[in-house]
């Protein structure tokens, strides 16, 4: 008789933001008259850049005809996109990492959530709290954890992000094997410096440990003393992967693209010591579970890349960034203390109250869709995001009923 | 110190079709001025559909608007395209399906590969010999094996595809947990009737056994007393899940878009005997480790279920199976036992010789690529597979150099 993986038994009932949407669908139901505005998953709203439909409609039109058809692609994507990705985001920031340690994929969360599957099941994983879910949800399904108990899952190491720290943790004083780290942060919209990430790929180095790093935001900084990739800092081949996407950057959220960074250099070991390269564990991995991205997804993807689509990504994050700086200036005239909102799309705010509760009251009173900080974590308790992403009109009008509902 | 997933050392050196390209590489360096013909991998050659093309169109046009822009969609895809297949796919044959039982994906390689997640680590499953290597690539993977030796992997129950069995081997003597089942077959064309469906639904029912039926090349049944969907057998929901995809039957091998069907009756049991929705459980996989099939994507896909779309691509379905008749006339002259290439795309045939020295020799005297029967396992051996998926004048050729090289 056929078992279940009795590890998605310890999962709480519901991901975040299905939970989310289930409360919205029920206060539209029952206040249909005032439609909610929402600033709570981080879901772009401006159409794809034209360059980007440029790039669609291109590789569309070769899909169109026989000769230049394209049927299976490579399951790392095509090389003129890793060609692109290589030079423009890595290389011109002084990063050594070649087309062929690229993975291009549909999503950084399938990615971030299929990595560590390359690993022991008995190996030591530390998350941040609070967390993006994908990282812990992921190694709860795959055995890696005990029970939920008291708000965290027994056998996780979970390194706080608090005001304290600036929501950025250090290294943990006991040595652990695998390390999510997100900056510019999600949930609490905190950057790390340059000193800050060579902390960490110096205790990988030291303790053995390899570091799933994730850069999906990092088109949003703008301080130039900030490192955009984790391989701005010596050392950083040997002990770290890096997630990006194209989903908050250029708008694809909807259209599926991103891509994932693995060295020659990484190396995780066998029960006699011996090493094995993770980018070919990866590739192994892909090979075998996933078929490549659409065709017209990766020539859209390119597009992105040349100097003509770098620039209308630029502009488009600068204006959620000018959203960003609205929200939080708004809610700290409240008075609120925020962090986030500078060189990242959201805003985290200390509310000191029942996240869910604030939650609530700010859909109920405001009509306004944000995010309980705890369900991101017990250090996300007392605390809300908001986020950048929607239209200069919708923020006003949402910052406005917020003052009136608050104040 | 970080450890490797051990389970992964056990894995063959590489992929099938990786070992292929190689062989294929090394062949045209070697000799520049015949360019290879391919029918080895089932890869279609074709344009994409003309209504996909469109609908392809259309999704794009509305992503390129802020006003008609799509982000986030479901991650089990959007209702207007589960409530198309479930009508035309289901509904209309007879089978009772719902909207909210189909989940759309990227592949059905990576829904195949990842199905397994949801079951324990230490449950029995029984693959067919030959096999579509992914099904038990993922299960060695996830640790359901032991190691390779004498061309299989200890643990797993393999069923014979013989002669003798026409290619559809019978439910085996002891009882399995999880059985892959793939009709019409990949790589040996082979078909099931119902009553051997039936068999085989009887089977699991008495068990507890959970079948994953993969429908990729059903599109390809001409013989209308041939069951298109294993939901065509009495009490199937309570047993199966259905895989299928739209790679080979509308050209999207480029374009990525399947879907699965897990009916709500079906059930798996914790160590407790308590019953599980093996749908909840595939929905919590999904939209924990994915983000949904690329918008437009979805809106190229629901034109192929519109009555112009499924008239093309009957069409060239039709074209694809008259190549396939051809090569097996072809062969059948030359004096080789053929199955398959009726009610299917692929025509598998009786060397009686080593498949990859079968292979080796049609590439380097004839410059044509086909697939090494031994490449899907022991009963492979003395088998080699040729697709249907070219050009008429491409197989032709092919056909004609075959003919003069092994004659």
């Amino acid at each position: 008789m056929i078992r279940i993986n009795e590890h998605y038994r310890k999962l709480k009932a519901s991901y975040l933001f299905v939970e989310i949407a289930r409360r919205v669908a029920a206060h539209a139901a029952a206040q249909p008259e005032r439609p909610v505005i929402k600033l709570g998953i981080g879901d772009v709203t401006h159409a794809l850049p034209s360059v980007a439909v440029e790039g669609f409609r291109k590789g569309i039109a070769e899909q169109a005809g026989d000769e230049t058809f394209h049927g299976y692609g490579p399951e790392q994507g095509y090389e003129f996109l890793r060609e692109l990705i290589a030079t423009a985001d890595f290389g011109e920031r002084g990063c050594d990492v070649s087309a062929d340690e690229i993975f291009v994929s549909d999503g950084a969360k399938c990615d971030t959530g299929n990595f560590q599957e390359l690993f022991a099941a008995d190996i030591t994983v530390a998350v941040p709290d609070p967390v993006y879910p994908v990282y812990v949800d992921t190694n709860v399904m795959a055995g890696r954890t005990g029970i939920w108990r008291d708000g965290r899952y027994d056998g996780l190491v979970y390194l706080p992000g608090t005001s304290e720290n600036g929501f950025v943790p250090p290294p943990p004083s006991q040595p652990v094997d695998l390390v999510y780290l997100c900056f510019p942060n999600n949930p609490t919209g905190s950057t790390a410096t340059k000193a800050e990430l060579a902390e960490w790929v110096s205790y990988a180095r030291k303790t053995g440990a390899i570091i799933l790093f994730d850069a999906a935001y990092e088109e949003f900084i703008r301080d130039d003393s900030l490192p955009h990739s984790i391989y701005e800092i010596d050392g950083a081949r040997e002990v770290a992967v890096e997630f990006r996407s194209l989903s908050k950057t250029a708008g694809f959220t909807g259209t599926r693209c991103a891509y994932t960074v693995v060295p020659r250099e990484l190396k995780a070991f066998d029960s006699q010591g011996s090493p094995h390269s993770v980018r070919d564990l990866w590739n192994r991995r892909q090979s075998t579970k996933f078929n490549g991205v659409s065709y017209p997804v990766q020539t859209a993807a390119a597009a992105v890349f040349t100097p003509e689509g770098r620039k209308e990504i630029r502009a488009r994050s600068d204006y959620y960034l000018e959203n960003a700086a609205l929200i939080r200036t708004t809610m700290e005239e409240l008075g609120y203390e925020c962090s986030g909102g500078f060189n990242s799309p959201y805003v985290w705010i200390r509310t000191g109250t029942d996240s869910w509760a604030f939650f609530d009251d700010v859909l109920n009173r405001a009509g306004v869709v944000i995010t309980p900080g705890a369900g991101f974590g017990l250090h996300g308790e007392g605390y809300v995001r908001i986020s950048a992403f929607n239209h200069r009109e919708k923020v006003i009008e949402a910052l406005s009923r917020i003052q009136a509902a608050l104040r």
